[in-house]
């Protein structure tokens, strides 16, 4: 069970109330960087409950589980720490895409002579997954 | 050349004097993630200048060179910009490892029932590479 899997990461990774630590998400099977988030003593604690990806959102100003709105959500396969001990690195094994706007990566934009261009395709409609979010054409 | 592949850098991703944006480096080759750190204004025009990796280090209060101490420059192959315009991903080619213990990548620590072990293999020897730094054993 991945619930059990995790369940020691507070112990292994004590962070004080209020601190935030960077995190990267990355696709365990394909490698893809998918999206660099935030997490405190409140995400790691889900995160060792259920085995999936928590972040603080900033905009929210909470923890949310990726994919409580999309059911994109992200198993995690491997927990790495960095050097310094401040950074994570999740190896997932995604649901469906972690982009809002209908991607597997947040990263879906790539830097050309013209400005940043789309460099993935789609791989779901937005507008079906998130039917409370209003999508301009 | 690279130095003017990314010339446009500060052009298409206009920062403010004084912000942070987080950046993952990744190796284009292999997939892995070497590394997340911080650009701000002056990191972004020196890369558009150079087309390595330089980034804001906390510790020295300055923008530094990735390799500049080691050699371990890296070479950026592709820029990817966020969803939400604010978060970059470097697809780089490393001249040798991103971590001052010894490491290709940062994140050589992984989770397991025993706490955090070390999941990858040295590839250079830190003592050699940075001299000035002193190692304890």
């Amino acid at each position: 069970m991945a619930s059990e899997q995790w369940s020691d990461l507070p112990k292994w990774l004590p962070v004080a109330p209020g601190k935030l630590l960077p995190a990267v998400v990355q696709d365990a099977a394909n490698h893809m960087v998918l999206m660099q988030v935030e997490v405190n003593q409140e995400a790691l604690a889900r995160i060792a409950a259920t085995g999936r990806v928590h972040y603080y959102h900033p905009g929210k100003r909470k923890v949310v589980a990726k994919g409580e709105a999309s059911g994109h959500f992200q198993e995690i396969v491997e927990i790495r720490l960095s050097c310094g001990g401040d950074q994570l690195l999740f190896k997932v094994r995604p649901a469906g895409g972690a982009c809002e706007l209908g991607y597997a990566s947040c990263f879906f934009r790539s830097l050309t002579p013209q400005g940043w261009e789309t460099a993935d395709p789609k791989t779901f409609d937005p507008e079906e997954v998130y039917p409370e979010i209003a999508f301009s054409h």
